[in-house]
């Protein structure tokens, strides 16, 4: 057969992977914005014939006949077909090397894990949770051996969710953003915290839709291409570029999980309806990776959601929707209670300066675990010393400590590093988009933000996964990843919110 | 192999089929509920692919193999394996025969006749249409070729929507019924019709929902099994028993739109939320035919929603949902208002009485199609007579004649009839339930719906495709399909309501 006719064939093959994908995507989205609940126990069922048509499809004997067949031609091959087949053969590899049976028993050791990680964490009872952590890493440990590892074994769980960026690498740059966010966090430990009173008022949630909905439409959202619905645990889904949803949540007791929620995802959705249409039907037709797409959403919930041109924009907006809760409150000090830091114990609850700690500590941590230097059973006083160190602050009990995330009872190792790296990616374009867009502030205050979604386009979204993270770094900065641009940022701006 | 082990392999071969079914329902349900337009082009690649799996699935070596196999064994099979079997074996029967690139072109023609149709509906310029409408009727006259007939050709066409109704049952019925409405028809034109001005006030979108839903609720309808959505053209789908979705249309001027829409097709939901769980996963757990479907739905609308007694409970409720546009009305009034029966050209307006009219017409002109006693060309002249004759009204223009549906335009021959078949068999069971439950209006006027849900579920509902249309009205009413009961029901009632 001809080259031409393989490429043909495969590229129906993946077409029909990425279309599955998109189905198992509609009822993801479903199950979480409505589905009728005694309707689940069947659709999980189409769940699990429609995974496995997509695991069946990338692990068969076709697949490895077009991965071995192409790569022999790559030289006859486009740039775009080249990178479907280094995508798929990624996931043939990582598929394939393990055992069906022992991947079969981890599946279930997975879904058990979260039912007793959930009593654990209620209970703060780490030692229900330990035997199921124990073995989880265990399995994960074997999978690094079957998968194998160049220079550390914890790099091999980081490539899954962000190709490139190693334990070199996220050791300096973690190292160097401890350094300088540290100091910064036990000095403003010790100044006036702004007044915050006024943000915890009544806001009807039909308001702050309403109000939520001109912020996305600021931003430049397609609403011909998406849509608005509210969930428990917010999320953005990319369907395809033309069906890219966003999430939200609505607390009427705190207007700033569903505006600075809705603006994170809404960050998230931009980034897939701007793919390039070419990549559609294809595995490139998404962000490129967890941090990247992470860097789309802080983009746009720090830098624009918590900067304060964008407020002198839209504050009498937020106040034209909310009761009255701001009507004597100056700007000056509205901004600043949205970027009031504290440290805490809760991750998700974070600002913008210690997040970025609550991360380095469980990388610490996972890094110690893949490489024997941590013990599963050592977890909660490691945890707690590292707060302590890091933050100041201790956990009365694990539920608020080691348990909090849900993350490793999924078996998730090597995710967290993403939510720091993507702020790290943000920082860092940041800079390099205020070289071409030096108003970047005045058009925020004007309320134009199209063209840094264009900006974000062209360097970013349009190519799905065309490019690899780091690629995208290079292309755009010149650089490698860097911290200084963020812990800059950090510095500079929480000096002027704190006056110190 | 053993009978039991093919058995097991066929049944995980239907639930995948299944399973497929379920998830084009929710891409169906989702693009007619507010999918962005944006990713449609998209979307009908997923749908055509998974359309192809389970058409390629009814009609593989694999399927014909289980067929073969298992039919060879029957006595060993349990009843519902039987009838999964005969199922498949239908739908084999049918897809196979017909040779797959004429069905391709079919496929072909149908998507432009739509599209032709829709243009010459908007210009009233039925020689645009018939060209289309010819070919059509040509392939399906090949297609009834290669499936087959015994009595009448057009029986063919009839069993794909109502399995065991033939022209001679429908001959006897629908003449029967023509025979008894049409001079009740021309007398009621005679007379005073009732006062309807106060239907037409505005009734605000979301009190037309709140009221809906206290309606649906007391039907019984399960809201942990479903939910009730907004759509241009109203349908219910379930997709599986524990999910079971309505959707409705809010005319702001016209509140009847709404709600008599969705007690019709709450009607058709609570069959599908209440066929047997032991169905799940087969090609069974779904309503039986076209006709008890609408027997469900049209029970709900007419025999419940039209009653006096149904409002003697609920037109208060109504009139505090409406801003005050009942409140000079008598319940009487009302009434007679809400059963207003009047010819009218389009069957989708027509009312209780006169609608079966409507499909008698296209009966009428189906069998004449394809037993070649009527020509295409012939089709305006031929409708226009039979409005004149059976409903006293003749069509100014094609469009609001023989151009009004949108079914021959898709090819769907022989549906017409299942719409008053429906309503044959909703009054005739009617009948027989009120043996059982001889306090019926009784418990309308107590809101106390239950057991009418009951009754429908254990004789009808429950079954799913288990039995046969007219299995299940012997079963229930000892007879065969009769017009009497549908003829008594609306003579007696129309005697009333116009004082005759």
């Amino acid at each position: 057969m001809k080259v031409e006719e393989i490429v043909k064939e495969f590229l129906e093959y993946v077409s029909k992977m990425t279309a599955y994908n998109e189905a198992l995507g509609l009822i993801f989205w479903d199950m979480r914005t409505g589905a009728p609940k005694k309707g689940i126990e069947q659709r999980s069922q189409v769940i699990g014939m429609l995974s496995s048509d997509v695991f069946e499809m990338s692990t068969s004997d076709k697949m490895a006949a077009y991965i071995r067949e192409l790569s022999a031609h790559k030289q006859a091959l486009s740039h775009q077909v080249v990178k479907i087949l280094e995508e798929c053969n990624k996931s043939y590899e990582r598929n394939k090397k393990i055992p069906a049976e022992e991947y079969r028993e981890y599946v279930v050791l997975q879904s058990q894990a979260e039912t007793i990680w959930e009593e654990a964490k209620a209970e703060s009872n780490f030692a229900k949770f330990s035997p199921y952590l124990e073995k989880l890493v265990d399995y994960n440990k074997r999978f690094i051996e079957y998968w194998g590892y160049e220079e550390n074994k914890y790099d091999t769980l980081l490539d899954a969710y962000e190709p490139g960026v190693t334990v070199k690498v996220l050791d300096e740059v973690f190292g160097q953003l401890r350094k300088e966010i540290v100091p910064l966090v036990h000095q403003i430990n010790n100044v006036n915290q702004p007044e915050t009173d006024f943000l915890y008022k009544d806001f009807p949630k039909e308001q702050q839709k309403a109000f939520s909905l001109k912020v996305l439409e600021q931003m430049g959202y397609d609403f011909g291409a998406g849509r608005l619905d509210e969930t428990v645990h917010p999320f953005a889904i990319g369907l395809n570029p033309g069906d890219v949803r966003v999430t939200t949540k609505y607390d009427e007791h705190d207007w700033r999980t569903a505006v600075f929620g809705t603006i994170h995802e809404g960050g998230h959705a931009l980034y897939e309806q701007n793919i390039s249409k070419d990549l559609i039907g294809t595995p490139l037709c998404t962000g490129t990776s967890m941090g990247i797409h992470e860097s789309q959403s802080l983009f746009y919930e720090n830098f624009v959601g918590r900067n304060f041109h964008f407020w002198k924009k839209n504050y009498d907006l937020l106040k034209q929707h909310s009761e009255g809760q701001f009507d004597h409150v100056s700007l000056e000090d509205f901004y600043r209670a949205i970027n009031e830091s504290k440290p805490s114990l809760i991750r998700i609850e974070a600002d913008e300066l210690t997040y970025p700690l609550h991360i380095i500590i469980r990388y610490e941590i996972e890094k110690g675990l893949f490489n024997d230097e941590i013990q599963v059973k050592d977890l909660p006083k490691i945890w707690n010393e590292k707060y302590e160190e890091y933050l100041g602050v201790s956990p009365a009990n694990d539920g608020e400590g080691v348990l909090q995330d849900v993350h490793w009872a999924g078996g998730s190792f090597g995710y967290f590093p993403s939510y720091a790296l993507g702020y790290m990616y943000a920082a860092q374009l940041k800079t390099s988009m205020l070289k071409d867009i030096p108003n970047f502030d005045e058009l925020l205050e004007k309320g134009e933000l199209s063209k840094v979604k264009e900006w974000l386009t062209s360097h970013v979204h349009q190519y799905g996964k065309m490019k690899k993270p780091l690629e995208i770094l290079q292309d755009i900065t010149g650089e490698g990843l860097n911290a200084n641009y963020l812990a800059s940022y950090l510095k500079e701006k929480y000096q002027k919110v704190y006056d110190l």
